[in-house]
C-alpha cells in the first residue's frame, strides 16, 4: 500500500488538494472525508440557487463524489472526523447517518474543514427558523423553508456579502426582507461613501435596511420557532425566518483539540507551502490564515478562489512538487441587485489600522465612451500612500461591466505600483469598452494630484 | 506678451498639450492650428457614428473650439500650417477656406499632426467614392454618401480594427459589404487561431470576407467614380463605395520638410518627455514613435489613449512640470459584431520577430461561473517566454464582459510577471463575475505547465 493521505473536508480546498496529490503521485492512497453529501460544490453559488437564479443544486457541483472516485480518491461521504490523534497518526470518524465509527491511519493529513457562520451570542439564536448559509445542506434547508410558503418576513443578521446576496434572493422570491447591520453602511469592508451606493441599491429593490443597530434577541413562538427579532435600538422586526449573514469564522475546533497550532488571527498557521507547524500536517481553505501582502498581518479570508488555490498548492507539495501560496490583498467583488461593487487592497479604515498615512481620490466616469449606447456610470476610488504615492487600495462601484475593472488594480497593488506609474499604463481602449481615459487611469491621475498637493503642504 | 506656444493639430494630442500647458502656466500664449472644423473629437467613434450607433457628430466632441477658447487657447480652425521654419522660429499658415495666409512666431512648437490612412499604390485609388476614415470630415463625407441612398455595395480595403468597424457600420445600414484582407485571418495583429473567431463573427452578420487576397485596382465608371474593385486573385467586386481600412501612417511630411528628425519606425523621434531632437519642438500623438516595452523597438501606434497621454505629458513639460510617457505594450481591444477581442504584449509573430523563444497556451472557459445565467464563452491565450515563464503576450476573445479582462494581463506584462506568479494573483471572484478560477488564472496555469513541460524536454 502506498503512502496514505487523509483529507478532512471535500469541498474546494480539500478536494483540490486530494486531486492534485493523486494526479501527481498516483500511488498515493488518498482518503477524503466529507460530512455532507456533496463534494467540490460552489458555496458562493448557494444564494443564487436559493433565489432561483441558478436552477438546481446539481449545477453548483463542479466535481461529484463519483468523479473523484473515478480519479482514484476514496471519498467517504456523510462521515465526520471526530478526532485527530497526532501521536498515533490516525483520525477517528463517525458515520453521520448510521452512527458507525472507525479509525483511519495517515502519513499526511490535510485539514480543510472550512468555516462556520458567526452566530451572535444572544437569546434565541438556536431557535428553529434560524439558518446559516454555509453548506449545500444549509442551502437545501433554506430553500425548503421558502418553498413551504409559510415564510413572509425574513430578517438577515448582518449586511456583508453573503447577507446581502441572501436578502436579494429572498426579495426576488417576493418576501418582506429586512437586513440589520451594525455599521452605518452595509458591507463594512468598503469605505462609507461606496457603502452608501450599496445601501441605495439595496433599498431600491425594496429591502429594508436597518443600520447602526444590532440584533439582541430572537423571539420564538410557542413551538420554539423564530417569530421576531429584537434590536439594540428597540426595534421588533417580525421574522418567520432569520438568516445569519455576519460572515464566518474558521472551523478549527478539531485542529485545536489535536494540538495543531493556530495563528493570531484564529486561523490555522501555515507557511507558503500550506504546511502547518506539525510535520506531515497540511491545511488549506477557509480555516487557515493567510498573509495580507499590504498590512503584512495574518488574516483569515474565506473565499472560494483562495481555497482552490491553497488546496492546489498543498496537493502539489504532497505529491512531490513545489508550489506556494503568496498571500492575499483583499480583493472582493459582489453584485448587489443591479449594482456591481468591488475592492482590492486596504480600505481607508484598514489602511489606518495598518499604520499607513494616505490620501484618497474618487472619480465618476463611464464604463464606455460617454457617447456610446449602454454606457453606465462608474466610480473609482483610490487610496494612495502619502509621499510615495503607492496604491494601497481601490474600490469600484457601478453598473454593467464596471466592477471587474478591479482586477487591473489588484495587479497594480500586487506589484506595488505608484499612482503615477498607473496613470501611464497601456490599458485597452475602444469606445464600446472605455472612455479614452479609462476610469482607472483618471482615478490614478486624480490620486497622483492628491499625492502631489499633499507633498506641497508638508 | 508671454512665451508663445504653437500647436499643430487640435485633436487628442494637440488639444491635450495645449490645455495642460495653458493650465499650468496661464501666462503662456497658446495658439492651436486645426485644419478641420472641430477640436478634441473621438476619431475612434467615427465608425459608430457612421453606423448610427452614435446619434450625432456633436456627441463625439469632447471639447469644442469655444470651450478651448474659454480656457484661453487661441484656436484657429480650418487653418493649415504649410511650413515650419525652424531657423526663424515661425510657422506659415493658410486659411483652408478663404485662402488667406500668414506667419506666426513660436518659442515652443508642438507637432501633433496625427496620421493619414494608408492608401495602396494601385490604379483608381484616387477616384471619387474612395474614402479614408480618419477625420470628422471623412466621417461626415461617408455618412453623406450612405444617406444619399445611391450606395449598394461597399468594399473595405483591409480587415484591421477600423476596417471591420466600418464594415459592420455599413452592414448595420443594410448594405452589401465585402472586406478584402491580405492575411489568412482578419486583424493580423492577433494570432490566427484568435483571428478565426473574428472571421466567423464577421461572416456571421453577413459580411463577405475575402482573405489572402488584395486589391490591385479600383475601376471607375464614366463619371470617374468607383464602380468595382479588382483583386490579385482576379475577383471583381462591385463597389459604389470603397473604404480604406488598411491602417494609418504618421503624418510627418511637414516635420520632415522642416528637418525635424524621424525615427526608424517612420514616426517622429521623441524622448520620454515628448521632446524631439530639435530644441523647443515637441511632438505627440499618432505622428510620433513610441518605445515598445517588450521588443524595445520603436513603434508607431495610432490610438486615442496614447495620443491623450502623450499630449498631456508634452503640455505638463511645456508648462514647467515634469512628466514622462514610458512606452506602450501593444494593448488593443475591439468589438466585432457581438464578439469582443483584445490583445496585449506581443503576438506569436511579433514575439518571433523580437527574437523571443516561447510557448503558448489557450483555455476555453466562461465569463461568469458556468452555472450562472448569462455566462458566456471566453478564450484566453498566453504567450510565455521559454524557461523564465515571463508573460510576453495575451489575447482574449469572447462575448459580453470578456475582453476588458485584458487590462489585468496588460498590468502583468507591464510588471514583467511570470505565468507562475500570475496564477497566484488575488483577482476578484464571485459567481456573477467569474468562475472560481478566473479564465485568466486558468490560462496562467496552463501556460505554466507548458513552460515546465518545455524545460523538462531541454
Amino acid at each position: 500500500m502506498g503512502r496514505r493521505v487523509i483529507v478532512i473536508g471535500g469541498d474546494a480546498a480539500g478536494a483540490s488538494a486530494a486531486s492534485q496529490a493523486k494526479k501527481r503521485q498516483p500511488e498515493l492512497d488518498v482518503v477524503m472525508f466529507e460530512r455532507g453529501r456533496a463534494t467540490s460544490y460552489s458555496a458562493c453559488g448557494i444564494p443564487y440557487w436559493i433565489g432561483g437564479t441558478v436552477g438546481s443544486e446539481a449545477e453548483l457541483i463542479a466535481r461529484s463524489p463519483d468523479e473523484h472516485r473515478a480519479a482514484g480518491i476514496d471519498v467517504r461521504l456523510r462521515t465526520e472526523v471526530t478526532s485527530i490523534e497526532l501521536d498515533r497518526r490516525v483520525v477517528l470518524w463517525r458515520d453521520v447517518q448510521g452512527g458507525g465509527t472507525g479509525a483511519e491511519p495517515f502519513d499526511e493529513l490535510v485539514y480543510a474543514a472550512g468555516s462556520v457562520p458567526m452566530r451572535p451570542q444572544v437569546p434565541g439564536m438556536g431557535a428553529a427558523g434560524v439558518y446559516g448559509v454555509q453548506t449545500l445542506d444549509d442551502g437545501a434547508a433554506l430553500r425548503a423553508e421558502l418553498d413551504s410558503g409559510r415564510v413572509r418576513n425574513v430578517v438577515v443578521v448582518g449586511g456583508g456579502y453573503i447577507g446581502l446576496e441572501i436578502a436579494e434572493a429572498c426579495r426576488i422570491r417576493g418576501l418582506q426582507v429586512t437586513v440589520v447591520d451594525r455599521s452605518a453602511t452595509p458591507v463594512g469592508t468598503f469605505d462609507p461613501d461606496i457603502g452608501a451606493f450599496i445601501a441605495d441599491a439595496v433599498r431600491g429593490v425594496g429591502i429594508d435596511l436597518v443600520l447602526s443597530d444590532e440584533v439582541v434577541a430572537v423571539q420564538t413562538n410557542s413551538h420554539g420557532r423564530a417569530r421576531a427579532v429584537v434590536t439594540a435600538s428597540g426595534r421588533e422586526l417580525p421574522a418567520d425566518l432569520v438568516v445569519l449573514g455576519l460572515g464566518v469564522r474558521p472551523n478549527v475546533g478539531l485542529a485545536q483539540q489535536a494540538g495543531i497550532p493556530l495563528g493570531t488571527s484564529g486561523g490555522i498557521a501555515v507557511d507558503v507551502r500550506m504546511r502547518t507547524t506539525v510535520d506531515g500536517v497540511w491545511a488549506a481553505g477557509d480555516c487557515v490564515e493567510s498573509r495580507h501582502r499590504l498590512s503584512s498581518q495574518p488574516v483569515v479570508v474565506a473565499l472560494g478562489t483562495h481555497a482552490n488555490k491553497q488546496g492546489r498548492v498543498a496537493g502539489i507539495n504532497i505529491g512531490g512538487g513545489y508550489a506556494t501560496f503568496p498571500g492575499v490583498i483583499g480583493t472582493a467583488i459582489t453584485k448587489v441587485c443591479d449594482l456591481e461593487v468591488a475592492r482590492t487592497g486596504l480600505s481607508s479604515q484598514e489602511a489606518l489600522a495598518a499604520g499607513y498615512s494616505f490620501v484618497t481620490a474618487s472619480v465618476d466616469s463611464t464604463t464606455k465612451a460617454g457617447y456610446f449606447p449602454g454606457s453606465q456610470p462608474i466610480r473609482v476610488k483610490m487610496i494612495a500612500e502619502r509621499r510615495s504615492g503607492r496604491l494601497l487600495g481601490a474600490q469600484v462601484v457601478g453598473r454593467q461591466a464596471a466592477a471587474k475593472r478591479i482586477d487591473a488594480l489588484a495587479v497594480c497593488i500586487w506589484n506595488e505600483m505608484t499612482v503615477d506609474q498607473i496613470l501611464s499604463l497601456d490599458l485597452a481602449y475602444a469606445p464600446p469598452f472605455a472612455p479614452v481615459w479609462d476610469p482607472v487611469l483618471i482615478a490614478a491621475r486624480k490620486a497622483f494630484e492628491a499625492v502631489e498637493a499633499d507633498v506641497d503642504h508638508l
